[in-house]
């Protein structure tokens, strides 16, 4: 029953989050390394990941855990990827690869490219994949099924390292895009970085109402606000980075989005029923779409009726 | 084995989409009614109703399935309720309960209340509950489980028609609440109608850009974007009468939202991190909440993972 051979003799995963523990158990679980070496900040979070035997070696230096690495895996908020990159960078053995999973490129690539040696291969990289949970109990080892890892290659790349590190996201269960780095920034500020956005800024405004109690809020938020709290519960700092570290894009995307809301408001205001009928026709198209590509389950309610009454 | 006797003879549901095929179910299940009257306008609906078995008589004509009947449930879409309630009237039986299940109450009340004869109950409901399907074939007997049920009575209502109702919805799995109409209607313009308003505006704002294809928009909708796309599915006819029949409060939502998101925006362009990080914390605080209210299930982006991989 012997698998695949490991990909890697080592990897270093600096950050143990939700993507860096995520990233230990499917190592592990799939054998894809014969070393784990993890590293994080806080010797709380390292203690935690420990416990949980997520790997072989531990410490607070990203430095230790990088050197003799084959892959560096950087899981830290966007804003940290500068200093990682350098303390790692006088450590890093010629040939490793060097990517991040940051939800910005063009801004990680600025951090960390200046730092890494010549014979160091830096990809940056991004998976989309993640929940509202952070740390390292929140990672599971399935949580890259299916879902999109996005590369955007430096110019000069080598092509067989860019080869051996999509390799190693396809085994974690991922399929493979590369774009540029201001192409994937403009994608995720629409796809991603907005709808985060949006969600923490109406959970704020409900928050803060007079004429609505926040007990009232919580005990109808069935009724179509809940949706909107599980982006609104991830993580802060790295969503602060986030907002910080891609801000031409998203002030874009926040702009577009806010001249269809006053357009859709002054719909409301004229009673144009037939406006709002289309619009609200159209959009049902796009969830059809997205239930195609199978990016979304088929089950009313994101499913939760049928884990609430499991019998049906 | 027999149950509690059924609380009405007739029950008369008008409209049989996705809240009155889901009564039907439940009705029957749990016996609550010796028979289940159904109307619709539609012919193919009300041939789809009759084919999956939902009540004991079938008409197009809404007056006919409401004479005789002890509780008349009107299911429509809120701009239609006034016409329903002048077709009713003429046969409705002393002592009748008239209710309806709108998502506004201040202006179902104003088209509803003037055609009801003396003698008759009319007091106005509203379950919370739904999920993004629409139609008889969307409909199941649990959906108003442990959801809330908000009745706003006109002054002067029969405490004991108000406990004979409560008692039903009891019976269907809902917790009871009153409160004043123009209340409702602000509680739901924060808690449901923005939400579902502000959905329908991102999810077309991303159809919409040149920067970014649709196709972009379907594949990485998975990184945030799909959450929207649930809500911004619902049926476009109940939510364009919503958005047009609680104007005032809406709009009094949209202006609150658009203030915070103009000074979330500032914090963006200014690089104001201690900002963005206290308000993405203190969303963060509102979710749990609902969760320990009972509102939400404790699992991980909304239970989508366990339904996926349903091993772990």
């Amino acid at each position: 029953m012997a698998g695949p051979e490991p990909l890697f003799d080592k990897i270093a995963l600096i950050g143990i989050g939700l993507i860096g523990s995520s990233l230990a158990r499917v190592v592990r679980r799939d054998n894809l390394a014969r070393h784990i070496a993890i590293a994080t900040r806080s010797e709380k979070t390292l203690a935690r990941a420990r416990e949980l035997g997520l790997g072989d070696s531990y410490t607070t230096d990203a430095a230790q855990a990088a050197k003799d690495a084959d892959l560096v895996i950087v899981s830290v908020p966007v804003g940290s990827s500068g200093d990682v990159a350098k303390e790692i960078a006088p450590v890093l053995k010629p040939g490793a690869i060097v990517t991040d999973v940051g939800s910005t490129k063009r801004s990680v690539i600025a951090q960390m490219a200046p730092h890494m040696p010549a014979g160091v291969h830096f990809i940056p990289g991004h998976p989309l994949a993640g929940t509202e949970k952070s740390g390292p109990d929140a990672g599971f080892a399935d949580l890259f099924e299916n879902r999109w890892c996005i590369f955007t290659p430096l110019p000069g790349t080598d092509p067989a390292a860019l080869e051996r590190l999509s390799e190693f996201w396809r085994r974690c269960g991922s399929n493979i895009d590369t774009m540029d780095p201001d192409h994937h920034d403009k994608v995720l500020a629409i796809v991603s970085h907005l709808p985060h956005i949006i969600a923490y800024n109406i959970v704020g405004t409900a928050n803060d109402l007079e004429a609505v109690t926040q007990s009232e809020v919580i005990k109808y938020s069935a009724s179509g606000f809940r949706d909107f709290t599980r982006l609104a519960a991830s993580d802060p700092t790295m969503w602060r980075d986030v907002c910080l570290h891609n801000k031409d894009a998203i002030l874009e995307m926040l702009a577009r989005f806010s001249e269809d809301l006053a357009s859709l408001q002054r719909a409301i205001r004229w009673g144009d029923g037939d406006k709002l009928f289309d619009l609200f026709t159209h959009t049902r198209a796009v969830r059809r779409s997205i239930i195609e590509a199978g990016q979304e389950i088929d089950v009313p309610d994101f499913g939760r009726q049928a884990i609430e009454h499991p019998r049906k």
